[in-house]
């Protein structure tokens, strides 16, 4: 932090209804960026697939040429205009990327001046099939990235992940030893549709769920906590707002942690803005109380970074 | 497992009062297996410190010699006459031991004819230094141990940890990296004495609690959902009862937890035997539908057990 005052900002979670219309969705991100920076955010975070349904069918469709930017990327053109305009630091949730002949399901992040500082796309892709329950293969269309994404930004030193990255705590230990301050993923975390999304509300607990993809739905969410709680900084999820109409259904309920483990802001499933007030000093304060980083038994076991040859 | 018939047993967590009188302390434990061995359980769990008050005053006062055995390890001799007679596969919770001139919090596991299998020395010393709200330095009387314990029993692969040792993910993913099918964590999560055990109690939900101290025991409870949905297996977790009038009140909330990450049984903070059943082939099941360890990124990062000097 280059100074104390950058260290309190205000984060927005723009958790948004995604329809089949690109067009659409853009102008609606956009509005829902201008309402939250006028509300004081200064970091702003869009859901996964923001752009595009969330389909093996969709992602060609839908995809962008992000590294010819222009007209080959309107999503990333009205990111980096807005936040050299409204002067904010977007992570911009993901959209279907196309590089060469390759698709990525990919996270922007841009700066205050509008420029592209980061593009993480996603390293853990969800392939799942559980017969006769739940079959869904990212794999089928999409490439999985190659390598973690960490990043300086106004406010604060960031991790990014996109959904089923947060399952592997190796990434979120890995961006903890590399001094973030806050791990933001963009996430759809899944609903199938039908019977199993009214069983989930009536299940509200997690300990009393037995059916296995409803169970996956919450595990996810559940990691969000872990995270936290043991790298002890904040983690952050975006979500999409769930449309029951859709083939892929999300689960919504954008959250934000502390570095307690403890939910500082969240919401439900429909379409809303969640506001929090982030303050990193509570990082320190957590570290000094509890310095789990101190008491690891280096001698027994280490997390290592392999891309950096060192250990965490 | 050897058999089919193993992969599905019962357990028994011990949540025992502890006394100042250390015979009488030997006693009730006695009387507690022999109950839960009349229950049908193959695999007894008892609590951290269980033959002695826990305080740093207490230790050397209570430590035996384990090594030596016998008469000099009045505890340990009832845990494996017991383990022979009963034939049952005990993990003895924890008691101080001396050794040379050292004393370590040391928990021993005893096969089913009564053999000394396992002797695991508490890694992470619980050392904490709140100015003004909670100091307790275990490293002022105890000594840390220096090797994971991982044993092979009737009752499946079981891993070892003592209390704060489940704060350190690293440990679970080794154990996990092992072939472990349960994780037994004997822990005595503190809470302070007075007014913040009643503010505990009005304040059931983790995600509403403000106060620290507070905020780290259900950390400690809430990290053994952690360890098992991360690595898909089971844990379990046996403490004291609690006893308002000790200078160490216990949290009490024995626990078992499966590998989907859901509490299987559990108590209050009053002695009670939880006995639960637990069958390994959910293991399997819970991996095969989410394969987890097949999908970490061994390119961007490992856990190494530098103990084995290989990757995890």
């Amino acid at each position: 932090m280059a100074s104390a005052e950058e260290a309190r900002f205000k984060i927005a979670l723009c958790q948004l209804a995604v329809t089949s219309d690109k067009e659409k969705n853009i102008a609606h991100a956009r509005q829902a960026i201008e309402d939250a920076a006028g509300k004081g955010a200064r970091l702003i975070l869009l859901p996964e697939i923001w752009n595009s349904p969330y389909s093996n069918d969709s992602f060609p469709v839908y995809a962008e040429d992000i590294d010819a930017g222009g007209d080959a990327s309107p999503s990333t053109a009205m990111l980096s205009e807005l936040s050299r305009t409204l002067k904010v630091t977007i992570v911009g949730g993901s959209i279907p990327e196309r590089s060469g002949d390759r698709l990525y399901n990919t996270c922007c992040v841009f700066d205050t001046d509008g420029k592209l500082i980061a593009k993480h796309r996603k390293i853990h892709l969800f392939d799942i099939d559980i017969p006769g329950k739940m079959t869904f293969k990212e794999s089928k269309t999409l490439t999985a990235g190659e390598t973690p994404t960490i990043i300086d930004t106004d406010v604060g030193r960031i991790g990014i992940g996109i959904c089923y990255d947060i399952q592997f705590q190796e990434l979120a230990a890995i961006y903890a030893s590399r001094g973030a301050h806050l791990l933001c993923y963009p996430g759809a975390f899944n609903m199938t549709t039908g019977p199993l999304h009214w069983e989930l509300m009536q299940r509200a607990r997690f300990i009393e769920l037995a059916n296995l993809i409803v169970s996956i739905i919450l595990l996810m969410h559940f990691f969000l906590k872990f995270r936290a709680a043991d790298f002890q900084l904040y983690v952050a999820t975006c979500s999409p707002a769930r449309d029951t109409g859709s083939s892929y259904v999300a689960w919504g309920h954008s959250t934000l942690v502390g570095p307690f483990g403890e939910v500082l802001a969240t919401t439900e499933h429909e379409e809303a803005i969640v506001i929090s007030e982030i303050d990193y000093s509570l990082i320190e304060q957590r570290r000094t109380y509890l310095p789990f980083e101190r008491q690891r038994r280096g001698d027994l076991y280490q997390v290592v970074d392999v891309q950096r040859v060192g250990s965490v």
